[in-house]
């Protein structure tokens, strides 16, 4: 028999049966103590950060590879050089002439004073350098970040009648998610990011760009008012009912400037030495049209400017932080979930430039850094800070070596506070709405949505599903669909686990899925079934029915075909990973029921849990150590010479005579 | 090599390696929607229903086999015989007997009019014996969902007070109980059920019992004021707060019966042909106490009766549903957690019971009977009936054959409702508590709670904790201890899929788990992996880091031990059920990063809808044809004889080189 390049002969010589050791022994007991012990363990640390400061000999060396794990900074810092600082310093003045524009922008569509986003830029930054363990990542805010903030605080606090007010539950909400990051992170919580899955993610940044993008039209029309709502509906209502407000000029210069960022990005993406080009296209469009706007009194033509911005560094705002108003539990409510959305965003950053680079980021130590910057920014007027990819991408290209880069940006922000804030007194608003439309087209993933609608079309339902629910309904409504379907596929795929029919490869001791591989045939007599799930409480009862009509239809297909009748049912359970009290008791009914119908129970492969749980329970002893084998086809010669002929199907009462 | 009794010799010979074709095939696209179609089908009907219609010809007969499917009384009305009737009317009166006080006692526990109780046997027993496709199980009230129906709706309205609003209360929660139950059958949604594991329900019954049990102090001390809270606490403060109150009188009496109940009970019990004794232990005790109440004057002494009950048959209350009051949301809540409690206990016990007499009892159509049944007892003046164990025990064992002996039942509470009720005016409320007590023993099963603790540790704590949050807080806590805790174990499960070595089991091509089997042998320069789980969106992300984490392992194994190093990594993917596009990237992620450390990947035996997803995703390309084995020895030994030698562990670029 020649399967896939080899010759594979097999000899199976049965020996007289009798009373033999156990084939699968059961293992030695173990403590409950321990057991909860090892799973606690590799549930909350399965990446052991422990293990590079363990491996150190005791004292002087553990305690400084402690200290280099606490502050990723010290790990980069004795080995740094003129060559990093120089590639650092590029990298971060190229940051940060993206940062500023960007900064402005992001804090106006968080409805918040426009200095504020250059804050965010500041402190964070800074934080991030000693505490972040990625070399790419760049801090700032976040568009998608921005827009939750001002949808979801709006309403308690409108930014334009109560701008103090907003600013204070701003910063609370920033508290907030820094503090939920922090906790996440250390009680080593952070898979329950995981959970959001990557179709989610898409869908739902692609929903927040498209709405972003739609909600610039404010600046692109020069609109005095606008709709703090998200749906396309509403933000359609609110500019086809401005219509006698609407202005050229602005659309216009907005439409040129958006036109010279693209092409710029164009630029960028063709030829990755250029990134220059893309990084500084927005500080030049803001250059520009603050020239041009200064120059031909933009006022008078209804471009609106972003009117003067506040010189000098962060002020303090620890006073600020609203913990016993009634708006807390709003401000707790946005921080959690913005804080676990940029969690998402900035993890999958950090972990895939790291996997590209060659280097490892623990997803736990990052946000403890994500905690820690958004908890000293929300002391230091700063809102909700992440690390987004556009602006890593950017440091990235740029050739940034170590964190350093994001400290050189926050140097540069911090001169630029200090000196510069005034220059922009006429920047039009209009420059901002092009420069946020121009970084949201980048953040609506066409790609990633057509990849997912070829390989998982589940998939893209969930994407597509999210997407819809934040363009046509609402943020919220967006995010509560996307759980929902996610939960519902966990819970779907818990309760309903693949059973298959296996059959033998002629030849071969190998049994594969019949349906799988046309050459594998049944075993007459005998019924191989594997199940591929823990057997417990979410899917014991299922698979006792799925079972029961496994045989029914087996039973069926040999009536059908006259072949001779079903003698054993062996249940393949090497892929059974765990099994809890309902299992056990799952396998001790569909041994009862089999001995009603006069079939065979044999079990091939349990692992070792299994078998303490089947023989504590005393259900090991219920089906008999003889019918438990190493494989299964040792289970199937042994039913085959083993179960008499003829106790099968024919002797099965009818239920009628059980009446 | 003998092994569990057979000599296995195999013989691998490799044959000439070069262009062959693919070993595991690529199965035939399948569209979308055959798959959406087919999972479906599986998920919601996996016993597949219409099974036993679809095998009739079609026309006529298929029809009536509709009808039957529909109406399972029509499945055993044409073979019913005299022998059966009588069998039925015995059972059915044996059940009438418990019936009747049970009734009383428990609309007494929920707070409602002792008559409801009686309504409650007559209705919904009627509308079962046409729908209930179980044949044992008996209709009735539970003390249970009786006590939720007090705890929960108490505080809008309180049942001494305001009885005609709180009666108005219990009818709608009744029918939205129904409602929901009929829904989750008519959709299918059976399985959701399963979710409340065996040991949640054991806790949750255990302390529900206890506080039932407690709250029984009112009865025996003849208590004229109650709490209506159901933790152990205010209980307590309730009880001793009234201690001037105490009246010794109905405490003998009523212990007097208790230890009636309790003898009666055991005798029932050890002597399973006496059933009948334990069965009309409470009729008796009631009859005892109201003559020996009438005859002492009991009032004189302190002790309650429970008054005058109406006579006749149901009224209608479907006026007296509340659709549109500011309690309706309460009400429904109410019912859809009693609802949903009720259906696990009832469909457990049908299903136990179908069991062990051999017969199939389908979970969905008893969930479309138990929502008829409670939906018909809303509109007649019924509260929540479900199918509680111990009344079906009772059935079971006083031999009844089919669903008529809920409607001989409910003829002999008819006739109790016509004629007997004035005989109940001077029956003692200590009596029904001693029912009550008597009964909520038998509730607590301490021995499925050791058996739990001594099979599986995990179940034990949920159990514990479902059954402190009842007793110590209130059934609401409990109820949200026990989801919380089963939903954060399906999580868990999910997150952290079990990833294990494999080694050769010595003279086989057998390979299994070193940490099971001491003879395992790894293969030098191979590391294989096996995956229990579906690779999807919640666990791919951990599965990655935790592979890197083995193959970490492995290397310092190797350099400790000076052996080969390592070449290739071998993935068992046999029990990977399902991937998503989260899962194929990760296998992509994983090549790329082996690739870097100069390591091989192999697949060995993907299942179809792997092959299916890495083909769309183009992993399979990246991975390569030749690197897909149909088993694990195919895999190693194509591995040892085709990787170069010396590309391993010593050329992987070192971090510090990369910065």
């Amino acid at each position: 028999m020649v399967l896939g390049g080899h010759q594979i002969v097999v000899v199976v010589a049965p020996v007289a049966p009798g009373r033999l050791p156990p084939r699968v022994p059961v293992p030695p007991p173990r403590s409950f103590l321990r057991t909860i012990g090892a799973s606690l363990r590799e549930t909350l640390f399965p990446d052991e950060p422990w293990r590079a400061v363990a491996r150190e000999p005791a004292g002087r060396a553990r305690a400084l590879a402690a200290l280099r794990y606490a502050f990723p900074c010290l790990e980069w810092l004795p080995a740094y050089s003129l060559a990093k600082l120089r590639a650092d310093v590029i990298s971060g003045l190229t940051v940060a002439s993206l940062a500023v524009p960007q900064g402005i922008s992001y804090a106006r569509l968080a409805g918040l004073d426009p200095v504020v986003g250059l804050y965010s830029s500041f402190v964070p930054a800074l934080v991030y350098t000693v505490l972040g363990s990625s070399r790419d990542l760049a801090v700032g805010t976040m568009a998608v970040g921005s827009l939750l903030f001002a949808s979801m605080l709006g309403p308690a606090a409108a930014p334009a009648a109560e701008p103090e007010m907003y600013a204070r539950l701003a910063f609370t909400a920033t508290f907030f998610a820094g503090a939920f990051q922090a906790a996440l992170g250390l009680l080593r919580l952070g898979f329950l990011v995981d959970f959001l899955s990557h179709a989610a993610i898409v869908g739902f940044m692609g929903g927040c760009a498209t709405v972003v993008c739609l909600s610039q039209l404010k600046g692109f029309l020069g609109l005095p008012h606008f709709t703090h709502d998200t749906g396309l509906p509403a933000i359609m209502a609110s500019v086809f009912s401005q219509t006698g407000q609407w202005h050229w000029q602005p659309f216009v210069l907005g439409c040129c400037l958006f036109l010279f960022l693209q092409i710029t990005r164009y630029i960028g993406k063709r030829k990755p030495k250029l990134f220059w080009v893309s990084a500084a296209a927005p500080l030049v469009s803001v250059i520009l049209s603050t020239v041009l706007v200064y120059l031909i009194h933009g006022e008078k033509h209804g471009i609106q400017s972003i009117g003067s911005i506040k010189k000098g560094i962060n002020p303090p705002s620890i006073h600020s932080l609203l913990f016993s108003s009634p708006h807390t539990w709003l401000a707790a409510k946005t921080g959690i979930i913005t804080g676990i959305i940029s969690l998402a965003e900035g993890s999958a950053v950090a972990k895939s430039f790291a996997m590209a680079k060659n280097y490892h980021v623990d997803g736990n130590k990052e946000m403890i850094a994500f905690g820690a910057m958004n908890m000293a920014g929300s002391c230091t007027s700063c809102y909700l800070t992440a690390g987004p990819f556009s602006r890593s991408a950017v440091n990235r290209d740029a050739g940034c070596r170590t964190a350093a880069s994001n400290a050189v940006m926050a140097l540069a922000v911090l001169a630029t506070l200090l000196f510069l804030t005034p220059l922009f007194r006429h920047t039009p608003q209009v420059a901002l709405s092009a420069i946020i439309a121009s970084a949201m087209l980048g953040v609506v993933d066409l790609r990633a949505a057509a990849r997912l609608a070829r390989v998982d079309k589940v998939d893209f339902c969930v994407c597509l599903g999210t997407f819809l629910g934040v363009v046509f309904a609402s943020v919220d409504i967006g995010l509560i669909v996307a759980v929902a379907v996610l939960v519902l596929r966990i819970l779907l795929s818990v309760a309903r686990p693949r059973t298959t029919a296996l059959g033998r490869v002629p030849g071969t001791t190998v049994y594969r899925r019949m349906d799988q591989y046309d050459t594998a045939r049944g075993t007459p007599g005998v019924l191989v079934l594997r199940i591929d799930s823990p057997i417990y409480f979410a899917n014991a009862s299922y698979l006792r029915e799925r079972i029961a009509r496994w045989i029914d239809d087996e039973e069926d297909r040999i009536r059908a075909a006259g072949e001779e009748s079903l003698r054993c049912v062996v249940l393949d359970m090497g892929s059974v990973a765990s099994i809890d009290s309902c299992g056990t008791k799952m396998v001790e009914d569909l041994k009862k029921s089999l001995d009603k119908r006069r079939l065979q129970i044999a079990l091939a492969n349990p692992g070792s849990e299994i078998m303490r749980k089947l023989d504590k329970s005393e259900v090991l002893q219920l089906v008999g150590d003889e019918w438990i084998f190493l494989t299964v086809a040792e289970a199937c010669d042994y039913a085959q010479s083993n179960c008499k002929v003829g106790t099968g199907l024919q002797s099965v009462a009818s239920p009628d005579e059980m009446v």
